[in-house]
């Protein structure tokens, strides 16, 4: 099926900007045709990539990108993703494996991106599918990059920092560093990492609360708060899910859905100080 | 209904151990009697404090036991928790309100000191109280007791160290301290807390796409992971809900399960250290 220019644009838009709105109600499922994902899946990666480093390989650093330990970990990430689900999918549900792979590249690119396009019920898929999906939303893409989540290069300094106390475990008297891309972690950073990674999961735990106060069942009140916080788009459950949307919840979940979706945006500490008392003080 | 002494025993032990193993499928809902079950929450609470802090109590400082930050917090989350939930059962399910106390109560303590009785199906009472309760299963007794999660301490000093996060966002030339029951935290403590808290997060991830793999559906899987690393007993879902049991789990899932248990018992690094390579060479 064709893309009128209206479309083409709308969707370019959403896509580099890992936005996820599309002109459609089934999304990318509308059009059903391979060559138009892997156009999208080429872009979401990108802009899930630091922009900075686009820039240090035009200025004379061309391989800037491919040396990015962040990077690296993100593309793996995919890769395995996608190769998992599809075998899964060509096994248990007898897809074709092509077709699989497609689907699995396409929304696994989609979900970590934050972008939140979708090209299939991935609901239907079974629970294996769905929890990997789960998992990849909260990740989210590279720092320095249009896309939301806890970013992969936190995970990369709290698995150092984890590495480190393994090796600890061994040589209680040894001496080791935290590295990232070969440099070794200031303290600061450290802290600031952890710090992130706890309030993403406490400001998680509240808003799934809080939404299942509204009346949410607890799969949608959960990945109603993990898809608002990283800025996703889809959800997970019948509501909230791909084939699913917003518009059937209560509005007192829609007001706990925009705040996580602006806590999540602004990467929680900026929006968090307004509730620290020093902050009106100062 | 009496209860035998052979049963008095057996709850006994199971009950100051927070174990949580019951002579009965239904646990205490076999009895559904008030005094029964405030002397298991007198108990489980007692299990779920550091047993250092009685020593010390009866040894010259009677006060230890009041003056301990943990034990405040850990009260307070369970006060706190058993009132919300009382009320939201008196309010939408119109249930008598001590009833209501009663059963709040009684499974928010079974639930955080990861004993596990239940005295009622709470899979009926709506996500709301489904989700505070996964999240009570999360968090853990107090470090020192029998109890088993990520602990109430963990969770005070990543508070600590997030507090001084945003103080710095406020103030970035000033210096500050993360504190715990009012002493300085040493940076060896802070970095443990941290690896610990993420190493939680990435076993229950890894464990819950495992379960789900197996064919569980999603909420099993992952109330599954967090039970089994929180060695709490039921889990939510119809499946291993507090009216079920694993009994109809795949023998593959009651292996992970299995894993999931010893890896939460010994506390996650003394077992994952054997991943590391240099573990087998020193």
């Amino acid at each position: 099926m064709g893309m009128t220019v209206f479309d083409s644009v709308a969707h370019a838009l959403t896509t580099i900007s890992t936005g996820g709105f599309s002109t459609y109600d089934t999304s990318f499922a509308h059009y059903d045709t391979a060559h138009k994902e892997i156009v999208a899946i080429i872009f979401m990666l990108l802009g899930g990539i630091p922009f900075i480093l686009y820039f240090q390989s035009v200025t004379g650093r061309p391989l800037a990108l491919w040396r990015d330990a962040q990077v690296r970990w993100y593309l793996s990430i995919l890769a395995i993703s996608a190769v998992v689900i599809s075998v899964y999918l060509n096994t248990t549900l007898g897809m074709e494996y092509f077709h699989a792979l497609r689907l699995a590249a396409f929304n696994s690119v989609s979900l970590m991106t934050g972008t939140g396009f979708a090209s299939g019920d991935y609901m239907q898929w079974g629970g294996f599918v769905i929890a990997i999906f789960f998992f990849l939303m909260v990740v989210g893409g590279c720092a320095g990059s249009t896309s939301c989540g806890i970013k992969v290069f936190r995970f990369q300094i709290l698995f150092s920092i984890t590495l480190v106390q393994l090796q600890k475990l061994i040589h209680p008297k040894g001496v080791f560093c935290t590295r990232y891309n070969g440099r070794p972690i200031p303290t600061e950073v450290l802290t600031s990492v952890m710090s992130f990674f706890f309030l993403y999961a406490l400001s998680f735990s509240f808003i799934t609360i809080a939404l299942s106060f509204t009346g949410l069942d607890f799969i949608t009140a959960m990945s109603g708060a993990a898809t608002s916080i990283s800025n996703v788009g889809p959800g997970l459950g019948d509501i909230i899910g791909p084939s699913g949307n917003f518009a059937t919840l209560p509005d007192s979940a829609k007001w706990i859905l925009s705040l996580g979706m602006i806590l999540g945006r602004l990467e929680l500490f900026t929006l968090l100080v307004l509730f620290v008392p020093q902050f009106w003080r100062a």
